[in-house]
C-alpha cells in the first residue's frame, strides 16, 4: 500500500482501538499543571533578548497560555516510545498469530528509548527480541536494553552499517523488523499519548475549571509536540484530525535538526539529517510516512524549530520550577511557547485576549545526573 | 512555659487546628509510589557494599519496604517550610491582631527554604518581612526572597553576627520573630505534613490494596523524615503520636551532622554542629523544644545517619529513576532505607515476610541544574 493511501487510513478509530489494545500494558501518565511557567510564558519577551533573532526590532508578541503537561517521562522505560512497541507487537501477533511472532523474534535498530520499549514489549510478550545498537552506545543504555533480556548485537554508527548487521540477523533468525517511527502500527501506538491528554485535558479542567483560560471549554486549543522521526507528531495529529484542537511540531534549529521545518518549507521532505543537538533524541530526518502526515495541512498546523539555548533554559525550567526531570528532547515544545515569536503570535493573535490552553507532550525522561551537569557546566 | 510543659501540649489536635488554619494557603502535595525504589530497597545490599562499614562480616538485612513518598518539593516555595510559617504568622495575627502584627511586622535570620517561606506568607498576609541572610549567600537564594516582597538585610555567617543583626532590626522596627524550627507554632505547622501523608496513604490503599506489602491496612507501619533542626520531625511525631505509625528521623554524619543521633545515644542534646554536609538544610543543630520531642521514645523511635555517598547515590536514584527534582537534605530518609543496616534489621526483623509501608517525606526541591552537575561531576 502507498504511503499516501496509508496516511489516509491512520484515523482517530484506530488510534482508540489502539489505546484498547495496550492500555493493560501501560501507564496513563499525569497531566501536570503549573503557575509559573503559565505566568513566564505569558509575559512578553523582552526586546533585548530578541537581540540577534529575526524579531529583532519587532515589539515581542503578547500570548496568553495555559500549559498541560502529559508527562510520559513517567511512562515505562521513560518514553512514550513503549506505546508504539507494545502496539507494533500486539498486531503483530494478532495478524500473524503468537507462534509465527515468538517463533521468528523481532528486530530492531535503536541507540535510544525504542530500544529499550522494544525489549521490554517483547519481554512482557514472550517474544525473543534483536536489539542492534552502535558499538558506541553507553554503557548504561545497552546494559537498559540487556536488563529487559534483549539479545544485543552490535554494529558501526552510519546507517548503512547498522542496516547491514540488520540484514545478517535477519539472515539468520528471520526476525520481524519493528521500526521506530516510520510505520502504521509505531504511529497508532504513539497517538494514544493525544488521546489520553484529550481525556485528561476535559477531566481537569471540569473538576477545576480556573485551569482553563476559557469560561467552559470543550477541548485544548492547541498541542505540540517535539518532532524527530515524527511518529508521536503524526500520531498525535491523526488523533485529533476530527477535532478542534491544532497539533504543532516542535525540533531544535541547531545544525539543520529542523528538517521537518525546512521541508515543510519547500514542499518537499528532507531526507538526511547530521546533528549533534543536545536533544538527541531529535537528531532523525521525519519518516516517510510520518512526512505524509506532518505535510498535511489539515492535520499539522505548523512546525517551529528553536536555538539550543532556548532548549537548554526551558529544560532549566523544567527542572527547576517544575521538579520534574525531562530529556532536552522533551522540552522543544515548551520552548517554542517560551521563545519562537513567529509561534507567540500566532496565539496572540488566534486566542486573544483569552489566549490559549495548550497541551505539551514532555516525550521522555532519560537523562543521567552527569549528563544534566555536562549541559550546564 | 518551660519546654517539658510545651512538648507536652503538642498534640495532634493541634496539627489538625494548624491544618485547618494553613490549608488555603498551601498545596496539599502528592504522595507518589515507585515500583523501582521498592525493589531496591527490598533487595539485601551485597556484602562488598557493607565492606568497611560496621555491618561488614554481617550478612546483610533482608526487608520487605512499599514506600509512599510525600513530595514537599512541590510545596509552595519548594519545600515543607511553607506550612510552619504559614502557621506562625496566622497564629500571632490571631493572639495578637492584625493592627499590632502589621504594625510590627516579623522577622527571621536564614539562608535557606525557611526564609523564602516566611517572606511569601507575610506577603500573602500583608505583613511586612525583614529577613536576615549572610552576605555570602546566593544571588539567586537573595533574589528569591527579595522577590516575595521581603526586606533583605544582610549579615556576617555566624550565628553571633546574625544575631546582632536581628537584635539591631528589631530595635529599630519592634518586628516579631519568628524562627525557622525551635518553635511551637512552627512545629505544628510543619506536622500538618504528617497529617496529610496518614490521609493520602489511606486514600491511595483502599483505591489500589497492591500498593500495601498488607491485606487491608490500616495505616503507616513507618515514617522517616529528614532531621535537621527538628521541625518537620518533631511536627509529624507529633501528629503519630496517639497512633500506630512509628516516626523516625535521618541525617547525615558528615562532619558530626548526625548531632542527633549523636546526643540520644549520649542521653543529652549536642548544642552546637560544624559540617558542610552535601544535605545543605541539615547543617543546624536539633532544637530545645524539637530535642524535648524527639528524645521521647514514645514519639521518636530512633534516628540514624547516611553517608555523603550514600544521599548522593539516593539523590541520582530519584532523579534518574522517579524522575522527581529533590535537593539533597529530602532524600536522607531513602538513603537510611535503602542503606542503613541497623534500620534494615529493624524493618525485617518487625516488619517479618510482609515488611512495611513506609512513609518518607521528600522535604524541599531546591537546587539548581548547577548544583546537581557539581555533585556529580
Amino acid at each position: 500500500m502507498d504511503t499516501k493511501t496509508q496516511s489516509q487510513n491512520l484515523t482517530p478509530t484506530l488510534i482508540q482501538k489502539a489505546h484498547t489494545l495496550i492500555k493493560p500494558h501501560i501507564h496513563r501518565t499525569p497531566v501536570l499543571t503549573n503557575k509559573t511557567l503559565n505566568t513566564l510564558a505569558s509575559t512578553p519577551q523582552t526586546p533585548s533578548s530578541l537581540g540577534d533573532t529575526p524579531s529583532e526590532n519587532q515589539s515581542p508578541a503578547s500570548p496568553k497560555f495555559h500549559f498541560f503537561f502529559k508527562c510520559e517521562n513517567l511512562q515505562r522505560i521513560g518514553a512514550f516510545k513503549a506505546r508504539g512497541a507494545f502496539h507494533a507487537l500486539l498486531r503483530l501477533i494478532e495478524t500473524r498469530g503468537e507462534d509465527e511472532v515468538r517463533r521468528r523474534g523481532v528486530i530492531t535498530h535503536s541507540s535510544g528509548n525504542h530500544a529499550q520499549a522494544l525489549a521490554l514489549a517483547a519481554k512482557t510478550l514472550n517474544v525473543p527480541a534483536y536489539i542492534v545498537m552502535p558499538r558506541i552506545s553507553t554503557v548504561s543504555k545497552i546494559e537498559g536494553t540487556k536488563s529487559y533480556g534483549a539479545k544485543v548485537i552490535f554494529s558501526g554508527s552510519t546507517s548503512t552499517e547498522r542496516e547491514a548487521v540488520v540484514a545478517e540477523v535477519q539472515t539468520q533468525t528471520d526476525a520481524i523488523l519493528v521500526p521506530p517511527y516510520d510505520d502504521f502500527n509505531i504511529i497508532c501506538g504513539q497517538g494514544t499519548t493525544g488521546l489520553e491528554l484529550d481525556e485528561q485535558y476535559r477531566e481537569l479542567v471540569t473538576r477545576d475549571p480556573e485551569l482553563s483560560v476559557h469560561d467552559g471549554s470543550w477541548g485544548l486549543d492547541a498541542v505540540i509536540t517535539p518532532v524527530g522521526g515524527g511518529g508521536l507528531n503524526s500520531g498525535v495529529a491523526t488523533w485529533f484530525s476530527d477535532k478542534e484542537t491544532k497539533v504543532f511540531g516542535a525540533e531544535p534549529s541547531f545544525e539543520g535538526a529542523d528538517d521537518c521545518r525546512r521541508g515543510l518549507e519547500a514542499g518537499e521532505r528532507v531526507t538526511s539529517v547530521k546533528t549533534l543537538t543536545v536533544a538527541d533524541g531529535l537528531r532523525t530526518p521525519v519518516g516517510v510516512l510520518n512526512w505524509e502526515v506532518i505535510s498535511d495541512k489539515e492535520k499539522v498546523a505548523g512546525v517551529f524549530a528553536v536555538s539550543e539555548e532556548q532548549i537548554k533554559a526551558a529544560l532549566r525550567l523544567v527542572l527547576e520550577r517544575m521538579k520534574v526531570v525531562v530529556e532536552p528532547s522533551a522540552v522543544v515544545g515548551l520552548a517554542v511557547c517560551l521563545f519562537n515569536e513567529d509561534f507567540r503570535r500566532i496565539v496572540e493573535r488566534e486566542g486573544g485576549e483569552e489566549g490559549w490552553d495548550v497541551g505539551i507532550v514532555f516525550s521522555g525522561g532519560n537523562t543521567t545526573v552527569e549528563a544534566i551537569g555536562k549541559l550546564f557546566s
